[in-house]
């Protein structure tokens, strides 16, 4: 005990100490007054069950009773919190919805079968108060999504925006391997462009806003935008890396408050060299969407479960569809429902796009082959006279809408050439086409629709941590 | 074989295609008809030895002989091409360096040491031609990476810019893995902001270009600009998650074609909760650099290997003292080298940091414990009265200088109120501390430099995909 005690000491004043952490773990099982310090998902996880631990956390509930105070603390490691247990001595009015605590004991077994395992106090410690008149979440309350969307700083702290945060961060992360895994490179598209990819009208103007810089003088030299798409600079890259992507934010000043429409949100953006089929476009999207998901639901399983039960009831079976049907077998019938739904010749709207989605048994659905004066200067005409249509797909998801859309781009020079305009503005993309110029193709998804449909969620501003829109810029 | 032939029929005129690749697999061994598929990086690997197979990719070299035609061949899966042999009548004046061809044949092992395999041509198809005088890179050139940096469009197709695209991308994946498993949530912070976290000057203001909205009304009916740092929105979440981080493009608009200065670049930030010593944060910088830069070395090794050979040469020594030495033994020392190297109260300047680096030992340190009206209203006060220092850290790096910057941040609300002009302004700010506030401290690093510290680049444009600067914003 004494050579145990003085290693405590030496650990404590050392210099050096990276080397703390790994004193203290083996200091552990002599001295019992060093607790350790563990996240509530490894507390709960049972690993530790009769060890000395500190949690840190936010309390979620607080319970005195005559002889004990039972509290839950939550610290976002996992939406279950843990119980904790204390004589009644330890109660302290301090102990309230929301305020901060750091609880040392013993982790034990508990009785109550909700939790596996409870914490046996010896110390509660208030880190830092909330009082629970001014909090503007209520502890027994359940709040609106509506309600907490005005809360952009403080909305984290309720169980369904927490869940939604933990979920987005798993499926990003599956996202990224997805791409690994199946040798795609990934590129840092960049946010400020002198590009206008898809047509002016609904970009946004970068510009300094300092004293330094008078209103005559471009900063860049030229007028500068927040993108609305990675797909040409992807494009620049496909051209020596065969597969490449991005996963970023980009941008839209469309004046709209719509549930679907944000001026800043996420895309996957994926370009592949020698492509020559859509078919092999929609096999990475479909192959993404579903690796993606199962990701999702196999490491969320409490957050995902209770979006079903609580935010979204009743979607429980739609979001399971996608994985079980056949995207593909839609697949071929989409150009006649096209033809069906809209008069050839117009693009796609909402109304359009449910009507399709219904048809085809609310289940995903790849449309593909629009008329070719319908799709931007890149996409790839298919010289199918006189119908005419570009090699061009969107996904049509239930509940969402257009959840993807990509095409195969217009590889040979002479056909890009003859657009009107590109000679001037984008000579660098004809050279791509002049210097060992590819078939290939690419798409874009957007990840807030993606979250939506997964989860069933109807507003888009409630997948996102700060959503932006017209009028809106909270923080 | 008649029945390996009627598989294949069926295969190809499948409309299940999502199947096509399965059966593909299963069916070569008994028809040679279909070759497989491969990527350079997986022909070269040898596991594929005698089989039939197709690659694509651009022309690296062509070596015409009497009887034989030699091509490197290289698709941007790795550094390495792969050796091409055909007889001299597949020999075709359209194979020129930068074209992009489809190769078929027999992958045999080399009866050379340079390269473990070789690939027997049976068919070499031109897909997209390359003219040698109009391409601006020339087969027997090393071009400049100032001559490069001037075609951003095609600079990816050089051996030393592709490696860095490789590195860039392999080492933000292990940026992602090293927070992922210490528990840290990723969290998307917005790039639009209404904040103005470090004060005026070199901010990019954000307006819609259309002709919907007049110059008298702000879309987001506050002024909005490009965020400079992550740091505010990532407090909002560590005060639910305890541990988050955020990777993305950051701005400012600073007047400077420097070869340390972008308008637009990447930046790792992390906020924990839960923190109260500087330790712990450097404990974190630490880790993270030394996991990443431990994953680029094994899994970049051509790559990191080709900048160190003839990009950087001298720099493979620096590159892995990091690794090596003990940055917290150089930690202590930093307060008092500080004094010496500048006059209490005035901020470091390039200068002292190359000073305070060279100092010790050419080695990374860390420098903490600013004078506190130095720094930003955020961080922690250390109430050291006279001296009065903010619990800051910065950590400087051989070469490069700053490369990571962090601090506790104040969470105590009275000593932020006693802040002139905070209520106003950051009321959401207060509220953190108002409700649940917890003593944490948060770090960023920016990834540029990041990419220049470990492969020994001068210019900070030459470590990412598009740069942007004053007076430049090609593509």
């Amino acid at each position: 005990m004494f050579q145990a005690a003085a290693q405590t000491v030496f650990v404590s004043s050392a210099a050096a100490s990276v080397y703390r952490s790994v004193f203290l773990v083996g200091c552990r099982r002599y001295c019992k007054k060093t607790p350790t310090k563990l996240r509530i998902s490894e507390a709960l996880s049972g690993a530790e069950l009769g060890a000395d631990v500190k949690v840190q956390g936010w309390v979620r509930s607080v319970r005195p009773q005559k002889n004990n105070v039972f509290l839950h603390v939550n610290d976002g490691s996992s939406l279950q919190s843990l119980q904790i247990v204390g004589q009644a001595k330890l109660n302290d009015p301090l102990l309230t919805f929301g305020s901060a605590v750091e609880v040392t004991g013993i982790l034990k077994k508990s009785p109550h079968q909700k939790q596996p395992v409870e914490l046996e106090a010896e110390q509660i410690r208030v880190v830092g108060e909330c009082n629970p008149v001014d909090f503007p979440f209520k502890i027994k309350d359940r709040h609106s999504l509506e309600y907490t969307r005005q809360l952009p700083h403080l909305r984290c702290r309720t169980n369904a925006f927490s869940s939604l945060l933990r979920i987005r961060s798993e499926a990003a992360a599956a996202i990224h391997s997805y791409f690994k895994n199946n040798g795609f490179l990934q590129i840092h598209t960049p946010i400020i462009t002198s590009n206008d990819c898809e047509g002016a009208g609904e970009l946004f103007k970068v510009e300094p806003s300092g004293p330094d810089f008078s209103d005559d003088e471009e900063f860049f030299s030229v007028p500068a935008f927040l993108t609305v798409s990675g797909q040409l600079h992807l494009e620049v890259m496909s051209g020596a890396f065969s597969r490449v992507y991005t996963f970023g934010p980009t941008f839209r000043a469309e004046n709209s408050q719509s549930r679907r429409h944000l001026a800043e949100f996420f895309m996957v953006e994926a370009e592949i060299s020698f492509t020559e089929s859509l078919d092999d476009l929609t096999k990475v999207m479909e192959d993404m969407f579903r690796s993606a998901t199962e990701h999702v639901m196999a490491r969320c399983v409490e957050d995902v479960d209770l979006f079903h039960r609580h935010v979204t009831p009743g979607h429980r079976v739609k979001i399971y569809l996608p994985h079980r049907c056949k995207w593909n077998s839609l697949y071929k019938a989409s150009l006649q429902l096209l033809s069906a739904a809209t008069d050839w010749g117009c693009d796609l709207m909402t109304e359009h796009e449910k009507h399709l989605v219904k048809h085809c048994g609310n289940l995903p659905v790849f449309v593909t082959d629009y008329p070719y004066d319908l799709k931007p200067f890149y996409a790839r005409d298919n010289q199918d006279h006189p119908r005419h249509t570009a090699a061009a797909v969107d996904l049509l998801v239930p509940g969402v809408g257009e959840l993807c859309g990509g095409s195969l781009r217009e590889e040979r020079l002479n056909l890009l050439m003859a657009r009107a305009g590109l000679e001037d503005t984008y000579s660098w993309y004809l050279d791509l086409r002049r210097f060992g110029s590819v078939p290939h193709g690419g798409f874009g998804l957007g990840f807030e629709r993606y979250l939506q449909c997964i989860l069933g969620v109807d507003n888009i501003k409630d997948v996102i941590p700060f959503p932006r829109f017209s009028h809106s810029c909270m923080l």
